[in-house]
């Protein structure tokens, strides 16, 4: 194992993310609110580790290429470091009463999960809730991946960092001008960001509002700066521009890329994108008919209600319009399968993920099929090319390990006297990086009464999440740390 | 498709149910409940609906062996006729209020089930209880398989008929003196069904209770004749006797075939038996402390009712000692997953199997390996034979599956205003095969509230259960019938 360069890639990402305290110090300035100090002082620490931690592999110089462990130890280091020195604010500030809230709130954001231990939200100084949003419009854009484009030395677990942070299984090789190809997706990231803070404040919102909940939105976190979430504004417009921003940050960001280049029919050709896009309609459709029925008896709210909540579910947002956990439980079903399917690969989206399921449904399909004909040897394809039977294998082994590890954090919970609606769905809302649950972490409430156990539990259900499973846990497994 | 053969089969099929109903008529004679008329009717209809099949295939003779696509008819025809033509003794007798609810009744006996509709049993007349639980010992046995070697045709087909009624994934080939293992099968059934009626009649059970409980725990069904089911007698030798039994059913029948020749290691060697092992103590520590601390604060009736929950749970047998309804979540989680996990394959329990999460553990564990060695190829190992790549393919797609099915069903009980709890435990107990689920399901409630629309749903689910999905499904593929 090459420490000196994994210390020297984790002291440059502390020194990124210093650096990205920045615009939130400005902001604390700007509102006096008392919380600048506390950001001050974080800059600094996460700065001076960050150097401690460069230096480190200055004074132990060692040459060398990122190989695959290294690529796992910094993945997997990267994301807890930068998150417990992210955590810094929180705690400087007096935000929040025990670290391990401090990290559990940071690890949300990074994740871009949503989940939040603070009760009163609006009682939080200006300064540190937008640190707290920007952290998910980090998290979402890859914050290990822009570090990584910025050191020198390239090798294959440079490529494992950026393939562990980028969402989904990836069916052919990572382009070979990867750094070309970041800087691209960046610039969609970008486009939509500005698009999106032009389209609330054109509606309506203020500046600084519009800030945060685009940064929620894009980066498909979650963190609003209201107790009620969005259902603070009874704004209709405002949920029609987050419903639409939702499900455009859902989609896999390289069809941006290419319809940038004028090819349009990419994105409409693509497979993942078509049933994402159906699964979106139909669970609309399904849910409006069952509130309207149920909760709203007004076809225009239940379809609006509808269409927020799907899509802020779905890609794995979070957001609230209204208190969800009070739908029928059909409605609230079909949000917690939601939660599970997650948007589309290469999106800021957590879950499962639609491509996922559509290889799925192509490998049930050929098992039929060969039921019949036993000898029939066939090739799995998905736009026009062949899926390998080891992509395939790693699928349906990825959802099984995924539920496992749903279950084996349900029972953690669950032992320690949490009901089976709150438990179920905590651990939902955190692996697929949601936000809020049903029952007692549903959308009105929040975690703040869970344990010290569960806090940190569901930060590793959380990174668990982000990271699709593997590049964490790899790094547990005895054999990783063999010679 | 030669519908000449797969009219002999069924017919036959039908003869040999018509035969099985012989001794609950002669329950229902000994009793003189008014039963017999009914059981004497249905025997007669069933053996004139057999004839009439076995006739046309005469009438129409063709030769030829059996192939795929005829084994698929007769198991999925067979199983369907069975389970109608089952039906009669309830709804002549007016036990049941509709044919679907006697429909229900028998498919849930056939599939070894145990979910009822009945919501008084002690009402119902003996011979008619006789034949509700002779249903389970006839299904657990595979009574298709049975007529099938009454058939002189034999062909491919035919071993997909033993095939989809032997429960779990087969890695090898199967044995080639097929009918020889399947008589010594039938000893091993025989001779355990034996030595629980022995056991139950020394503890003091009456002869007829002791019979109906033996067919439903070897059978790994449930049906009770009383509304109390076990918890009915207060009698903790009873509850141990068919804790053990229910153990024992759940273990692959093929490894007693070997102990029964002295064999005793392969049984104790034999992975998918230790893991098996492994849960059962596991899962009884965990429930034992669990309703320990919040129900019964007796250890020694806390650890018996947890190990008869979890072994009736585990088999897929279902029958209850208390209403373990009331247990705390934590303690019904597990159960739930008790549900889906089953028990060993070549068992007559339901549920997914043992051995499918042995093999999904293993696929997992190769994944973690070849990410820091990729170059690496690796097989994996099963009682020292390579499992062959499709079958650990199939194994992953087949959960993956299996749970779609579950949400499936979940979604079209819920939309009808059913609770999360009940429904979801609903479609978990059917398709696991295990009987009572939670809540409006529970162990001292039933299923006859539901709408006639569930009824037939979930009996779908139960069959789909027992023939492990694709033995049915594929009957309503497209490729299925083309030429």
């Amino acid at each position: 194992m090459n420490f000196g360069i994994i210390s020297k890639a984790l002291g440059l990402l502390l020194l990124t993310e210093s650096a990205c305290m920045l615009p939130s110090m400005g902001v604390a300035l700007y509102y006096g609110e008392g919380d600048a100090k506390a950001l001050i002082l974080s800059m600094i620490l996460t700065a001076a580790a960050g150097l401690l931690l460069f230096g480190l592999s200055a004074w132990r110089p060692k040459k060398g290429i990122i190989r695959y462990k290294e690529g796992f130890m910094i993945t997997g280091l990267g994301w807890v470091l930068a998150c417990a020195f992210g955590a810094l604010p929180f705690c400087l500030s007096g935000s929040v009463p025990t670290f391990v809230d401090g990290f559990f709130e940071t690890v949300s954001g990074f994740t871009t999960t949503g989940s939040t231990i603070l009760s009163d939200v609006e009682a939080v100084p200006k300064g540190i809730l937008f640190w707290r949003s920007f952290t998910h419009w980090l998290g979402g854009m890859g914050i290990l991946a822009f570090t990584m484009a910025l050191l020198p030395s390239m090798g294959v677990g440079t490529l494992q960092v950026y393939k562990a942070e980028t969402t989904g299984p990836i069916t052919g090789k990572l382009k070979p001008k990867m750094r070309e190809t970041a800087k691209m997706l960046y610039l969609v990231y970008g486009i939509i960001t500005v698009a999106q803070i032009i389209a609330l404040l054109t509606a309506g919102m203020p500046l600084y509002d519009s800030l945060v909940h685009t940064f929620g939105t894009v980066g498909t976190g979650g963190f609003s700066i209201y107790n009620k979430s969005i259902g603070h504004y009874h704004n209709p417009s405002f949920e029609w521009i987050i419903t639409i921003f939702t499900f455009l940050s859902g989609v896999n960001f390289s069809l941006y890329y290419d319809a940038l280049y004028g090819n349009f029919r990419t994105l409409l050709k693509d497979k993942e994108f078509q049933v994402y896009t159906a699964i979106v309609i139909v669970s609309i459709v399904m849910i409006a008919a069952n509130i309207n029925a149920f909760v709203f008896h007004d076809v225009s709210e239940s379809i609006r209600h509808a269409s927020f909540q799907v899509m802020t579910i779905m890609s794995t947002t979070g957001y609230s319009s209204t208190n969800f956990d009070l739908w029928p439980d059909f409605s609230k079903m079909i949000l917690m399968l939601l939660m599970f399917i997650g948007s589309c690969a290469g999106s800021t989206a957590g879950g499962i993920k639609v491509i996922r399921f559509v290889l799925v449904f192509k490998i049930i399909k050929r098992g039929f099929y060969q039921l019949v004909h036993p000898k029939a040897v066939m090739t799995i394809q998905l736009g026009g090319k062949t899926v390998p039977e080891e992509t395939l294998q790693g699928t349906t082994a990825f959802i099984v390990l995924y539920l496992i590890i749903y279950f084996v954090a349900v029972m953690a919970l669950l032992a320690q006297g949490m009901d089976m609606m709150s438990g179920t769905s905590a651990v939902a809302a955190t692996l697929n990086n949601v936000g809020p649950g049903f029952a007692s972490v549903g959308p009105m409430k929040n975690f703040s009464k869970l344990s010290l156990f569960s806090k940190g539990l569901l930060s590793v259900c959380m990174l668990l999440g982000r990271l699709e499973i593997h590049s964490l846990m790899i790094l547990v497994m005895p054999h990783f740390w063999k010679k």
